[in-house]
């Protein structure tokens, strides 16, 4: 309804139109999340009964075990209160045996903060190392939401590029360290790596460690896809150099993708360091707890057996040798293999990757099916990377997968751009 | 174990402390939770058998609505994936009925971001409203973990102070204009308020908006207790205002507490500006999503029993007779009578409330019972003030409560600090 305003009503809507307050420049530096931006333009094309094969999240079909969705269906605590701010006491103990099982047994329940998600884990881990403006060093392609809680935190990431052609390893000890000022805080590895999947080697460990201590960086650690690395490769945390360097190892840790418990929000910082422990209890604190019933249900990870997670790992190997070989079959595709997580950066023979991962949505149809992948700019901080590569995640059956891949190859016929 | 260095290993240690890097001096900054860090005290006495009644913290006894547990009961959804950034579509839809039913039908669905706990929807707002070092109003005493959100942002809070003996009502219109300056970005008011229980005026309301226009700021209003509001008062929302103030106005609501929810971390961030709801999105894509079981649980909010709130609120109302009765009859005791939600700010005859409250826990007993309170200063961001204060949530049944108040008037005659 349009209102005709009286000349004093004007001159009032004008005085107030001047004094109307703006959001902040940092909010606007937020970026907005390349995995998640083109929903829209997915849920458009449902809307028209297109079949939409979603391989731009890492949202695995793989079944939450039962032994955890039982504790819904036996609840009986009323009210549903807070928890604690560290954790539920419940939750810190099936963790601390969770890393005494594999191996790291000197992890207590003292080196733990709960959180709400990894990524509440990524925000904490930044805000405690960091002052507004600090640096840290990240391998680029590199997980989309460092750069969202770089922004939060007003932290400079400063990539290190890495190569597909070289399966993304890292560059020489030279290299990294030539990024290192005197605003330089940190380094930050995901390990196995979200979105490259990359699986780091114990001399590239061995390397980011000796880099931390000679420079006097905090070393953090994201190995939410621990479990998941193939071809008997071994994964080496930095749990193994936490006793070494405890003043300086932080592990980021979720159960997002080790249980398929995305929704539950839930994740772990660890570290050794005291500093580091008892700022992040405050800064939980002040959030008051992590949900009380996603806790309970992830409290029963010791009770998940073995062979839950030994049919998951075979399905993801299976599944990354699918998308491997279908994709290098397509021509002017190129990917290294992935060696873990169930991540990999492609680079596609397109101009603008984004213009294709749109255009698949909008315009693209395949028997009435199509995919939906994420443009990789966003995963890079070096403007002007990324343009020609997409990140997929492997997250679907070896059915759909193998469809998936073929209404790729089609469309990359198709496309124009 | 200690070990005996060779000297090269003792010049690598030293070399190696001086590289040890420190934790941000903004990490410093986040305070410890005056509700929450005496824990440890009460743990310990209630290792050695002691009861403690505890009125430290807003966790109700009062049952979850049943409907909302039944989706627990019978949850078959699996995996648990991701819920949307924004929010759940059925819990969006959920939130869209109750503000309609509540007189709000204007506010939709694109005007609501599901946040994790009111926690989260307090720190998106200062961070959209606020580069670094801006100033945001508040009425002191006011929620603690505003201190903490402060820190976590960069925000510096500039407290107007209200009085016990006007019941915390707001001081004269000049008086909260003397605080603005060129950095204040926005008023934050609390109503009905935690920690002082006061139900704000239509005039008072009134003089935050005229403010908020004339200086050109935004007006935070967090109703996490809209329902809670005693002796048929009125309460007067900030969504009575959105439409005029609609680039202005934002309001901070949480499920907590209207459906005794604390341990579903659920809340919401609303606004008519599309700044702050297009930025809060992009901050929520970068943490990808709430709770998928606890959006579930309280999209069930539809279901609730208008019979449940009322047996709620006649519960409350009856609470808090108690408490101001009992707690009035105490010598040297000073509160007026709280209007809202379900705390009280109240004067003692004690020089330093946060050593008797950690006395109460160490060393005082009753009957081998004790009563867990929160020292006041925290809830003031002015030094010095609030030492001789505390804050009582009523939280616990007549009959507890009851014992609570005879404990606290019994420590009070024992206490020599």
């Amino acid at each position: 309804m349009r209102v005709r305003l009286t000349p004093s009503a004007l001159l009032l809507s004008i005085s107030r139109n001047m004094k109307i307050p703006q959001t902040s420049s940092r909010l606007g530096k937020v970026p907005a999340s390349p995995i998640r931006k083109l929903v829209p333009f997915a849920s458009a094309a449902k809307k028209q009964g297109i079949k939409v094969y979603h391989l731009n999240i890492g949202d695995p079909d793989i079944k939450t075990p039962e032994v955890m969705l039982d504790v819904l269906r036996n609840w009986t605590r009323n009210p549903v209160g807070y928890g604690q701010s560290q954790g539920e006491p419940e939750f810190l103990a099936s963790l601390e045996s969770y890393y005494a099982k594999i191996g790291y047994g000197f992890i207590k329940t003292k080196d733990i903060q709960v959180t709400t998600g990894g990524s509440e884990a990524i925000s904490m881990a930044l805000f405690a190392v960091c002052e507004e403006g600090d640096e840290v060093i990240v391998f680029e392609p590199f997980y989309t939401n460092y750069n969202s809680y770089a922004a939060v935190n007003s932290v400079k990431l400063v990539p290190v590029k890495t190569e597909g052609s070289t399966g993304f390893h890292l560059p020489q000890k030279s290299e990294i360290e030539s990024k290192i000022t005197s605003k330089t805080k940190a380094l930050i590895i995901c390990n196995p790596s979200n979105p490259t999947g990359t699986v780091y080697t114990k001399e590239e460990m061995d390397t980011l460690a000796e880099i931390a201590k000679r420079h006097g960086l905090f070393l953090i650690s994201d190995e939410v896809y621990r479990e998941f690395v193939y071809d008997g490769k071994k994964h080496v945390s930095i749990l193994e150099y936490m006793e070494d360097i405890p003043e300086q190892a932080i592990l980021l840790d979720s159960l997002s993708k080790r249980y398929s418990l995305c929704g539950a929000r839930l994740g772990m910082l660890i570290s050794m360091n005291r500093g580091v422990m008892d700022g992040a209890l405050r800064v939980a604190q002040g959030r008051l707890s992590s949900g009380l019933v996603d806790q309970s249900m992830a409290a029963k990870l010791t009770e998940v057996e073995d062979s839950y997670f030994e049919e998951v790992h075979k399905e993801y190997q299976s599944r990354r040798d699918i998308l491997y070989e279908g994709l290098k079959s397509i021509p002017g595709v190129f990917l290294e293999k992935p060696e873990g997580a169930f991540y990999t950066i492609v680079k596609l023979p397109v101009k603008d990757s984004e213009h294709f991962c749109q255009w698949l949505l909008t315009d693209f149809r395949h028997n009435n099916e199509t995919v939906m992948i994420a443009p990789a700019a966003g995963f890079y901080a070096t403007p002007g990377l990324g343009g020609d590569e997409v990140r997929i995640a492997y997250v679907l059956n070896g059915h759909d997968l193998t469809k998936a891949i073929e209404i790729l190859r089609q469309a990359l016929v198709e496309y124009k751009g």
